[in-house]
This record gives structure tokens, C-alpha cells and sequence, in this order.
């Protein structure tokens, strides 16, 4: 028998903190940069594209701690597990996580690299360009959790993006095999088309030891991952390999596959998407804060899609409006 | 004969980073502050807030680098004077205003304290209340700038808030000086009721002394600086100080009184007020943009209440949306 749980969801991820201007799709064109898509960058190629972009906002980011920020504000019990440096910029990343209630007692990293951050470049069209510096995130090793604590939430969530760190790619088998001995489940994030092309063997490998219960992807990414161009095709493959698949699809909604069962939802309707920052990783907040309050699926897929949609109404990927009185308006 | 000058507008102000979160009024009243008002905090009093307040978000803020960011984004030369630390938060700063065309080399000063941020609360009503720690800002002396930057400006602009420092508000007379010897003009925004209460006397002192060309005030200021309880009767009292009074009324609009000759303007219509930082610094921004294209009164009243409901439809003091294009659809 497994203990009752302290939370319902310890999420590993990059601390990252975002940068985010305005651009046109001249200035992507200029710096090499595919438009939607994430690249990494060193500390002299981000001074380069800070020095080049317009002003920005800064805001706390990274795809995981995005979701857990989502899935605390709408009344889940999260735990975080990542590294900051010890500077400003970790301050407002460990700062903006504890003010929602998420436990988040990684220790800062003193010295260099800084903390990481994402220049976010956003186009008229509202579709968001990153270009991340990994700085002390990619510290993130073996030895920033336990077993006792993975063993202390419901779900153990990981972010694709883990893996573009080789000490944080090689803690995540650790950190898999810690839930499944503590009878945990294990969610996961594709992350990006990028992670999937370098690690896609990794996480088809993990599909295929039945390592991973919840399963995140966005359309690109699940036909990336499964060598599939017809998306139906592509999450009927990938939907056998995982008790509860969801792929999200943009304004075509999304679907989940829930033990063999499917379900679908359509994508909620927004007069101007003003920034896609986050999108992904708050439909997914609205899902798992969900399935924490025992949801049905289908509920899990409307809160998914009302989160996505708040987040692409604003400026960054952190919700500024209250979630869970937006859920509450829905679903009751 | 006064040469020609290389700037529209030199600025001199506090360097400040805004770090931006929503609150309810009982989150004020439990903190003892004022709605709508402005704070002085030290180190200790930032970091009780920081830890209390919500999730915030991120932006260059400072009154007068405001006002010279949205002057900067609708096309006037400018040039800025303030201190920030050699920081992550100076560096944002420094950023947000070279990004947009700002000369700004004023040197990051070492060491502690750290760049000025100021911690401010959003209620649902859109209003914002301020907290300040004006940690390097205010080592803004008169070694931060000489007579040939001044002199090589149309405009030095002042604000206020640089009375809340003892090394600022004693540089600012011989910055006046220098101003005058060049045969420049002086701009000077009042800049908040607590200012005016602890030093009203100078400010009255230098318009005695026939020290300001333009004078920037809201309702509260100007009634609080001519000692009267009626706008228009404020209004004509300060007027027939200085050559040039812009008084903003919030909903109510704006008035100048321009060598005697009054010009009202309503405020533009807004579904919603979003947050009120800034509304003051950009309505500035776009009177004194307005002037540096040497445009009527009328038309650069217009072009403030423009930028102020630009600002008020945003979160943050620095305008996300693209000043010029808008100032051209109405006025061309």
C-alpha cells in the first residue's frame, strides 16, 4: 500500500525566468531563429540577442514550474525541485513559485552561470520564438532530490526540456525509479520538436519500459515522436504505450486517450491571441489540477483548454487573472 | 544664441525596476498602505512585502525614464541620468531604455545597494499603490552629470521623486543652473502628494524663481502645491507661474495653461482599466513628444491622453504597444 501523499504533484524543471519582447518576423529571420520553436544559447549568444531585441518584461518561465504555477493557483498541493543561482533573477523565480504556496527548497547555486533565462521574442501573430540560456539550471543533477521526496507527491511530472542538460538528463532515471518504488505515477512533457529529434530514443525508450503514466504533447511532437505525419495515427501509436496520453493541438482543441477511451475537446474561443507563451504548459496545469481534484477527463480537457486560452490572452506564462474563479465559473 | 541641441530631452531621474503583482485592499490595509500613493521602503521593508505580495512580473519602471521611454518609442532624442547597481536588475533597466534609442551612460555604481526596485500593488480597480527602495538610485549626485550633457538638451526634464534622496535633491539646483546658462528649458513633474508635503517649500521656491519653463501635475499635486481646495482655482494660481502648466485629471481629462492660455482635452474612453502605473509619466510622454514636433497644444494634449489610456489598458508603466502608430492614426 502506498502512503497518502504531503502533495499532488512534484514537478522537476528548469528554473528559468523569462525575457519577453516584441518582435517582427524580420528580426527572427536576422538571428537565425525558427519561428515557435526553442533553441539554446551560451551566455555570449544571449548577450548578443538581448543586446538586439527590444525592451522586455520579465517574467518567471520554464515549462514545468509554468504548470505548477498554474496547478498552485488553482488549489493543488505542488512541490518544485530546480536550480537558481544565487541573484536577483533567482530571487523572482523562487519568489513568484512560494507565493502560490509551492514548496520549493532546491538550494540556490552560488557563483556562475547566473540564472537561467529564455529571450522570448513574440510576433504580431502572437506566436512566441525562445532562445534559452540554461545558466545554473543545467546544474540541476542527482543530488538535488531524494526518494523520500518524490515518494511525497501523487505525480512525479518532468519536462522534455530536462534532457538538453546532460546532468539533468542523467538524474531522471533515478528520479522515474524513485516514483515507481514509492508507487507514483510519472507525467511527462514532450517539451519541443529540438528535444525530441536529440533525445526522442530516450523517450520512446521510457514509453516502451511503460515509465511513463501521463504523457503531454502537442501535435508536432507526438508525430515527431512516433515517426507518424497523420496525427490520428500518430496518438492511437502512442496512446497504447501510456494509460493517459493528451495532445493538444491549438486552436483545434485536444484530445486525450484515457486508458483506450478517447475524449476530445474544442480549443475555447479568444478574440487576439496576444502572446502563445505558455500555452502548453498551462493546459496542462488545468489538466492535472483536474485530475488532483478527481475530475472526470472530460472536465481535466475543459479546464486544460480554459487555462490555455487565459494565457494566451496575456503577456507571459504566468496567469495574472484568477484561475480558479474562471474554473469555477465553468465546472463549478 | 543657443546651439542647436543634440537631444529633444534630457531626463534626470531615479532608476527603478518595477516589480508588478495583484492585491486586494484588505493586502493594503494589513501593510498600512495608502491607495494610490507612494512608499519609501528600506531593504528590511522590501524584502516583509516581497514576501507577502503575490506573483509579480517584471518591468523598467522610474518616472521620468517612463516618460522618456514612450517619448524614445514615438520618435524624440533622448538622453538619460540615473544610477542603477552593477546588477541584473541595472542591467534590465539599462537595457529597456538603450533598446529604444535612450543615451544612457551613466556608469552602474558597484556594490550594495542594490539597483532600485519598486514593489507595486495592483487592486481590481486598476489602481496602483507604490512601494520604493530606492537603494543605488539614490547616489545620484552631482558627479552623475555635468553642464555640456545639460546644455546639449532642449529640454532637462526633472521629477520629484529625486527630492526623496539628499545627494539627488542637492544636485538638482545646479542641474536647473546649468540648464539655464544653456538657455535650455526646464520640465519638472510634482510627482506624488508625499513629495509635495516634505518638500513643497523648494518647489514653490523654484517657481518663484522663475526655475520652471513646464510644469507636470495631477489634480492632488497641484492643489497640494498652491495650498487650495479648488482645481481651477489651483490651476490659475500655479499658471501664473510658470509659461507652461499641464494639469491631468485622471477620467476628468487634462488641462494646459500655456502663457496664460487655457486648453482642455477630455481622456480617451477605455473598456477597462487594467493598471494605473504610469498613466502620469505617459501622458507626459506624449505632451512633451508632442512638443519636441513642435505640434499645437491642443494636438499634444492629445497625443497624452493617447499614451496614458495606452498605458492604463496594460499592465506596467512602459508601453507594450506601438506609440507612434497610434499617435499617427489619429493625428497623422
Amino acid at each position: 500500500m502506498t502512503q497518502p501523499a504531503r502533495f499532488d504533484i512534484i514537478a522537476i524543471g528548469n528554473a528559468i525566468v523569462d525575457v519577453i519582447a516584441r518582435a517582427d518576423d524580420d528580426f527572427l529571420a536576422a538571428h537565425g531563429m525558427t519561428k515557435g520553436g526553442m533553441q539554446l544559447i551560451d551566455a555570449a549568444g544571449a548577450e548578443k540577442i538581448y543586446a538586439a531585441m527590444g525592451p522586455g518584461l520579465e517574467m518567471s518561465g520554464g515549462s514545468a514550474a509554468n504548470s505548477l504555477a498554474g496547478m498552485a493557483a488553482l488549489g493543488a498541493r505542488c512541490a518544485f525541485i530546480g536550480v537558481v543561482a544565487d541573484d536577483q533573477l533567482g530571487q523572482v523565480f523562487r519568489h513568484d513559485l512560494t507565493a502560490l504556496g509551492v514548496h520549493f527548497t532546491t538550494p540556490a547555486r552560488p557563483g556562475q552561470p547566473p540564472t537561467a533565462r529564455c529571450l522570448i521574442l513574440v510576433t504580431p501573430d502572437g506566436q512566441r520564438t525562445m532562445n534559452t540560456f540554461l545558466g545554473a539550471s543545467q546544474h540541476l543533477g542527482a543530488d538535488a532530490f531524494d526518494a523520500a521526496q518524490i515518494a511525497d507527491a501523487d505525480i512525479l511530472y518532468l519536462e522534455g526540456y530536462l534532457w538538453n542538460a546532460d546532468a539533468s538528463r542523467a538524474a531522471m532515471a533515478g528520479a522515474i525509479a524513485m516514483a515507481r518504488a514509492a508507487g507514483r505515477r510519472v507525467a511527462f512533457t514532450l517539451s519541443d520538436g529540438f528535444v525530441i529529434a536529440a533525445h526522442g530514443d530516450d523517450f520512446r525508450a521510457m514509453l516502451d519500459a511503460g515509465d511513463i503514466d501521463i504523457l503531454f504533447a502537442n501535435e508536432a511532437e507526438i508525430m515527431a515522436l512516433s515517426g507518424l505525419d497523420d496525427f490520428d495515427a500518430a496518438v492511437a501509436k502512442i496512446a497504447a504505450q501510456t494509460p493517459l496520453l493528451i495532445a493538444t493541438r491549438g486552436e483545434k482543441g485536444a484530445v486525450a486517450v484515457s486508458n483506450g477511451v478517447r475524449h476530445i475537446v474544442a480549443a475555447e474561443p479568444i478574440d487576439q491571441v496576444v502572446d502563445t507563451t505558455g500555452a502548453g504548459d498551462l493546459f496542462a496545469a488545468g489538466f492535472l489540477a483536474g485530475l488532483a481534484q478527481g475530475r472526470s477527463i472530460d472536465d481535466c480537457l475543459t479546464m486544460g483548454a480554459l487555462c490555455a486560452r487565459a494565457i494566451i490572452a496575456q503577456v507571459g506564462p504566468r496567469a495574472q487573472c484568477d484561475l480558479a474563479a474562471m474554473v469555477a465559473a465553468r465546472l463549478g
